[in-house]
C-alpha cells in the first residue's frame, strides 16, 4: 500500500482540536502518520490546496442493499409500503443483494463514507462487495422470528464470522432485529456470540411509539427496561432509532455504556414522531452515531444531509438551538468510529486514515472561511460536494472513478428495475401511490 | 430568442398529469409550444435521453444577498445572531449586495430555481444581476420603521416600479417587514402602490411566538386578525412563514385569496418551533409555495433539499404521512408559480418555458423508473443533479456554464470575505460560537 500525501488542504477540520489552514496530511499503512507540515514525504500526492479535509463520516445504521426499494412505494401508507417491501422482499436473491450493495457502497464512496453498519438479508454478499469496494462495514444475518430459528441464525452467524477473519475492512455485527420481532432469547444467545467473537449486538429498539406498546404487552415492560431486567443491557449493544424511550431508559443505556444510532430522516419520513434527546444522550456521556437507515425510507445514503437533518430535528423538537452543527459532525465521525471499534474521526497522527476531501470551490459553500467552516461542513455540503473518500489509507472514491461508479450504476439499475417488472404487474396501470403515472 | 428543442426526455414530469417517458419538448417565443413529438423543430438541440425534465422551481421567500452571512455565527444564539447580523448589515453597500446578489443567483440557477421573491436592501442591484443572470425576480425596498419612514419607502419603492417597468425578467414586489417592525399603516400605504403597479404585499407573518404575543401587546390582536380588522387582509397579501397562525387566521387567509410562503429549513434551523399546517392549507385552496429563506438561516438555497424538508417537517409534526412528495412538487413548481404571478409550473403548450433538466444517471436516484420517479425529485436529487435551468425559453444554467460560475464566485468570495475582516477584528481569536477555530 503507496503512502498518500495529502498536500496544502486549504482547510482541514478536526472535531475536536477545530480548523487547521494550509496543513499537509501523511497517510501510512492504513494511519494518519502526520498533520502539519510534512514535506519530505513521498507517495501517490493530492493537491488539495481548493480541498476541504475532513476525517470520513460513519453510517451507524442501515441496509444497505435496501437502495433496491428507493421510491419503491414509499408515499403510500406505512403499512401498505411495509407489506409491498415484505412481498418483494420474499424474492430477494444473493445476486440482487450484491448488484444492490455495490450501488449503495458506490453512492456511500462517493458521498464521504467510509464505513457502515449493516443490517440485511444475504450478508455475505454485502461484505464481499465492500472488502471488492474497499469500505469498511458491520455486517451480521438477521434474527427474525417469522423467518428463522434462534439456533439457524447463531450457527450462521458464527459462520460468517469464521469467513470475515481473513478479511481486511468487514466485520461481524450481531443483529437482533427488534425485541417485538424476535424473542429475548435471541439477545441473550447474541451476546454469546458477541462475547465469542469480539462483535456489537444490534438491534432496533424504540423506534415508534406501536412497538413500544407491542414490547409492554409482551414483556410488561418498554424495550430498554425489559433488556436491562433480562441482564441483558451491556456496553456491546448498538441501539437503533431510541426516538420512544424513557428518560430512566436513556440513564440506563448510559450507565451500560451501550451505543445509540439516531437516523432523524428516517424518523421524519416515516412519521414515527419520537425524537432522540442527542444533546442529553451527549452530555450523558452515551455514544452517539447517525444512520441513514435504508434507502427506501431516507432516500439517500448521504450522511452530510444527516448531518444537517439531525440539528433541524432537534431544534424544531426542543424549540431551542442546544444542538449546533459541531454535536452534529462529531456524532458522523467519532460517534460512528467508535460504534464501528475503530480509532478514527479525528485528523491526528496514529489514527486510522480514513478522510475525506471536499472541493472547497462549490457554489453553496461561499463565502467560505476558517470560522464559518463547520457550518458550512453541516448546513450546505451535501455529499455531491466530495471529491475523494480514503479508507484505511487508500483512495476508494475519486475523481477518476467518478465515471467509473456511474457506468456500473447505469447497468445495476437496468438488473435491478428487471426485479420490479413482477411487482408493476402485480400493482397494475395507474395504482402508484402518487396517482401520477401516465403513458 | 433562438427555439430551443429538448429532444427526447428520459423521463418529464408534469406536477398534474404525471410522469411522461421518451417526449420532447420544444420552446418558442419564452413559451413551451409543443410536448410529445416534436421532431420537425429547429433551433438550439438539447439531447435529453439520460435526462429528467420538469418545471423549474420558484423560491417564493428569500433574502438573496443575505448568502453573504452564510455561516455567519450561525450557531450562536438567536438574540446573539441576530445583533452580528444587523450590526453587520449597517456596513452595507450597493457593491457589496450587487456581489452577493450575484452569487445567490449563480447559486439558485445551478440549482434549478427560476426565480425568486426578494425581500433585502438594495433592491435595484438585486434587479439588475437577476437581469443580467436571467433569472425572474420579484425585489422591492424594505420597510423597516427604524431604519426608514412610509413616506420615504413609498417613494423608493414608486421609483423602483418605474425603473423596473423596461425589464423583461424583474417585477416589484412591496415589501413591509412584519407586523412587528413596521406599522399597520406602512400595510395601508403598501396596499396603494400594490393596487397601481399590480404588485403583491410581502411580509413576514407569525414566524414565531414571540412576534405573535408583540403583535398581540401592540394591536390587541393576532397578525392575521389585525390585518383582517383593519381591512388588509386581501388577495394581495403573500404571507411568510405562517407558523404560528390560529386555525381561524388560516381560513381568513383562504378568503381573502392571500398567498402563503412556508419555509420549513429555517423554521427548524432558529427553532421557531412553529409550523405551517401544508396539507390543510393546500386543501383550503391556500396557494402555498416553500421558500429558502436567506441564507443566514438555511443556508443554502437549494430548492430540491427545501421540498424534502417540508415532507420531513409535516410528517414529524403530524406524526403522520399525509403529506406526500406531491404535495411539496406542486408547492415549489405551481405555488411559486402563482405567487410570482406566472403561467408557469406546468409542462404544457402555453406556459412559460421555465425547465428544468436534471442528469437522471445521479447515484443516488438509482434505480429510476417512472413509479419512483417523483420520489426520486424530492426525496433523493439536490440541486447538484441539475444540468440545465431554462428561464424565459433562454438557457441560464448549462454544463458549459458551470465553469464561468465557478471562477465568478472565486471572486466575488473573495471581495465577500474582506467584509468580514472588521468583524473578526471585532470578536477577536476563539470567540467563534463553535469555538473551534485555532491557528
Amino acid at each position: 500500500m503507496e503512502p498518500i500525501l495529502v498536500r496544502r488542504c486549504r482547510f482541514a477540520v478536526d472535531p475536536v482540536e477545530g480548523v487547521l489552514r494550509d496543513v499537509d496530511i501523511y497517510l501510512e499503512g492504513g494511519q494518519i502518520s502526520c498533520v502539519g507540515e510534512c514535506t519530505e514525504k513521498s507517495g501517490i500526492v493530492l493537491d488539495a490546496h481548493s480541498m476541504i479535509c475532513m476525517p470520513a463520516l460513519y453510517n451507524a445504521h442501515t441496509h444497505a442493499a435496501m437502495v433496491l426499494f428507493r421510491g419503491f412505494h414509499d408515499d403510500a401508507k406505512l403499512e401498505e409500503w411495509l407489506e409491498r417491501v415484505w412481498r418483494a422482499e420474499k424474492r430477494l436473491t444473493p445476486g440482487i443483494v450484491a448488484d444492490a450493495s455495490k450501488l449503495a457502497v458506490m453512492e456511500m464512496l462517493s458521498t464521504g463514507t467510509a464505513g457502515f453498519v449493516d443490517m440485511y438479508f444475504y450478508p455475505e454478499e454485502t461484505a464481499r462487495v465492500a472488502e471488492e469496494m474497499g469500505i469498511r462495514a458491520l455486517v451480521g444475518p438477521v434474527m427474525l422470528e417469522n423467518m428463522t430459528s434462534i439456533e439457524k441464525w447463531v450457527s450462521e452467524t458464527l459462520r460468517l464470522a469464521k469467513n470475515l477473519e481473513k478479511g481486511r475492512l468487514v466485520r461481524l455485527v450481531v443483529n437482533v432485529h427488534s425485541l417485538y420481532a424476535a424473542p429475548i432469547e435471541a439477545v441473550e444467545a447474541g451476546l454469546e456470540i458477541a462475547a465469542r467473537t469480539g462483535a456489537r449486538l444490534q438491534m432496533h429498539a424504540a423506534e415508534t411509539r406501536r412497538e413500544v406498546y407491542a414490547v409492554k404487552k409482551r414483556y410488561g415492560k418498554f424495550p430498554v427496561e425489559a433488556l436491562r431486567d433480562a441482564g441483558l443491557l451491556t456496553g456491546k449493544l448498538h441501539l437503533v432509532h431510541m426516538g420512544w424511550a424513557t428518560s430512566w431508559e436513556y440513564r440506563a443505556v448510559a450507565e451500560a455504556g451501550a451505543t445509540v444510532a439516531h437516523c432523524p430522516v428516517s424518523n421524519m419520513k416515516l412519521a414515527t414522531a419520537g425524537f432522540l434527546p442527542l444533546h442529553d444522550l451527549q452530555g450523558e456521556g452515551i455514544t452517539v452515531g447517525l444512520g441513514t437507515d435504508g434507502a427506501a425510507s431516507n432516500n439517500v445514503l448521504d450522511m452530510f444531509r444527516e448531518m444537517k437533518a439531525a440539528v433541524l430535528l432537534q431544534r424544531h423538537s426542543y424549540w431551542d438551538t442546544r444542538v449546533k452543527a459541531l454535536h452534529a459532525l462529531r456524532a458522523a465521525t467519532l460517534g460512528g468510529a467508535e460504534i464501528m471499534g475503530l480509532r478514527a474521526g479525528r485528523l491526528k497522527p496514529g489514527y486510522e486514515a480514513d478522510l475525506v476531501l471536499l472541493d472547497a470551490s462549490s457554489l453553496h459553500l461561499q463565502p467560505l472561511r476558517a470560522d464559518n467552516l463547520v457550518s458550512a461542513l453541516v448546513y450546505a455540503a451535501t455529499g455531491s460536494d466530495v471529491a475523494y473518500t480514503i479508507v484505511a489509507g487508500r483512495i476508494a472514491y475519486s475523481p477518476e472513478k467518478a465515471s467509473r461508479f456511474s457506468r456500473e450504476a447505469r447497468r445495476i439499475a437496468e438488473r435491478l428495475n428487471s426485479f420490479f417488472k413482477e411487482e408493476t404487474m402485480v400493482r397494475g396501470k395507474g395504482a402508484s401511490p402518487s396517482g401520477l403515472v401516465s403513458r
